[in-house]
């Protein structure tokens, strides 16, 4: 596995293998990597001639009051990790190497997909995440670049962006990896402590129970409903703490009054001081 | 000449040309060429294997009270031209195509450099240029990227988010090309009646008399006297009226209150309905 530690450097590799008619897949992560990770370096890897995964913790994308300077930085696994997927080239830039003095440029999506659900509890969050992802798209200039399902407002808002700027980069959304007991993978579970632990799988317990009534065709299943079934299950666990719940449509995120089409359900709560996202995406037909 | 029309068509053509080892240099343009564009093709074609050069009037760019409607297209003219510069492929999308339905992302570069000179009377003028410039590097990929002098911030703005979103691309900068009588080139020239036709070129005797003072090395010859020498020569031709004058530094494009290092001194300014820009750059070298 070849390690650039510039955007020149990646650019030249992915440039040599394109000349040889190679395909290049791509994986950006900010890595303390995890299954979910790996199933994204999967399904490039079954796509791709080469495959280029992304180490990146992007200031840019926390909030003053974000976890940037806990996230946990484990590079020696991360590195043995994709070395052992069978990775081609690690691209790891340092802060200074992606944002050196006078940097002074921003990539942005509009309001109307970046405006609610996280966007709303983060301001300037998906601002710095287009942002970065432009950069690592311009540097690896992959044919297909995979994100997963669990942050599906960012694979929406990035897949947006990719389309606008005419990058030529198809963007995959891949399902979200879980543990045995639902708990979806992210980095931040390891913030848990084992009390939080235990508690939460509740929120994809939830989901699927908002899921369930959604899918029942009772009359008057409404998103009213819909979000009522979920919290009755998320009561369950008092430790657990609503930052949002809604119900959208899965591409443009608008909010539904009944689940119609195809839809994201989609959660972010609060264990102590972690936030933890999880979502379910179904397709509701409903003649009312 | 080969012409494509879309983003997809363009990148085909370019990534061939790139496998089979050309280098490709690029040109943007909003069309009703003149010399001066033809200077930047003549850049590229000495230093590259293959140039495109690409022909849209950006809508994001321009103003509700701007110049969109009636800005000149003779696209038949253009193609002729271009064919006869030995260009080899020219890229001509429709705005839908560039701006499709849904279209909602946008490239900004900070205020620092897009604040002052044009931006401040022009709002949301650059971040349409940055849009679009990073919109067609994307769809091109070329090696090089030619812009001319005259246009001197947009030229330093796009140069700034070249480099900050990491497109590889290195933005060259070109002189001015003029008229016999010291006029720039601008496709907005063909706007002027006869008589404000006469009165234009008073603007390059102005920004010269200006430079003269700068580099006089005259005590007090701050960027005030600079300026009242330009007021000076612009006042024979009261048709001509300024609407920003400005000395700053090239590079940062700070205000600077003594003319020193490399000094870009800027002028816009309405001939009736018609705005001309022109500028000087030099190097001040002067111990106070």
């Amino acid at each position: 596995m070849v390690i650039a530690t510039t955007a020149r450097a990646v650019r030249k590799l992915s440039g040599g293998w394109r000349r040889k008619g190679f395909t290049v897949g791509f994986v950006p992560t900010m890595g303390a990597l995890h299954a979910g990770h790996l199933a994204l370096v999967a399904a490039s890897k079954v796509r791709h001639d080469r495959t280029v995964v992304s180490i990146f913790v992007n200031p840019m994308q926390f909030g003053p009051r974000d976890d940037l300077a806990r996230y946990p930085r484990p590079s020696a696994r991360d590195r043995r990790l994709l070395e052992r997927a069978g990775v081609d080239a690690l691209y790891r830039p340092s802060p200074a190497a992606m944002y050196p003095q006078g940097f002074d440029t921003a990539v942005e999506v509009g309001p109307r997909l970046t405006g609610g659900l996280c966007g709303r509890y983060r301001p300037g969050h998906f601002r710095g995440v287009t942002t970065v992802v432009a950069k690592l798209l311009n540097a690896v200039r992959p044919d297909e670049a995979f994100f997963g399902r669990k942050d599906a407002q960012q694979a929406v808002v990035i897949r947006r962006m990719a389309l606008d700027l005419d990058t030529g980069v198809r963007i995959t959304v891949v399902p979200t990896v879980r543990e045995r007991d639902g708990l979806a993978m992210s980095s931040r579970n390891a913030y848990l402590s084992p009390a939080e632990r235990r508690s939460a799988p509740v929120i994809r317990r939830a989901l699927i129970a908002g899921r369930k009534v959604a899918l029942s065709g009772r009359k008057g299943a409404g998103t009213g409903a819909v979000k009522a079934a979920v919290r009755r299950v998320l009561a369950r666990e008092p430790a657990v703490r609503v930052q949002y719940l809604e119900l959208v449509d899965a591409d443009t995120l608008t909010p539904l009054a009944y689940p119609k089409g195809k839809v994201l359900l989609a959660v972010a709560a609060h264990l102590g001081r972690t936030r933890l996202l999880d979502n379910v995406v179904f397709t509701a037909r409903r003649g009312r």
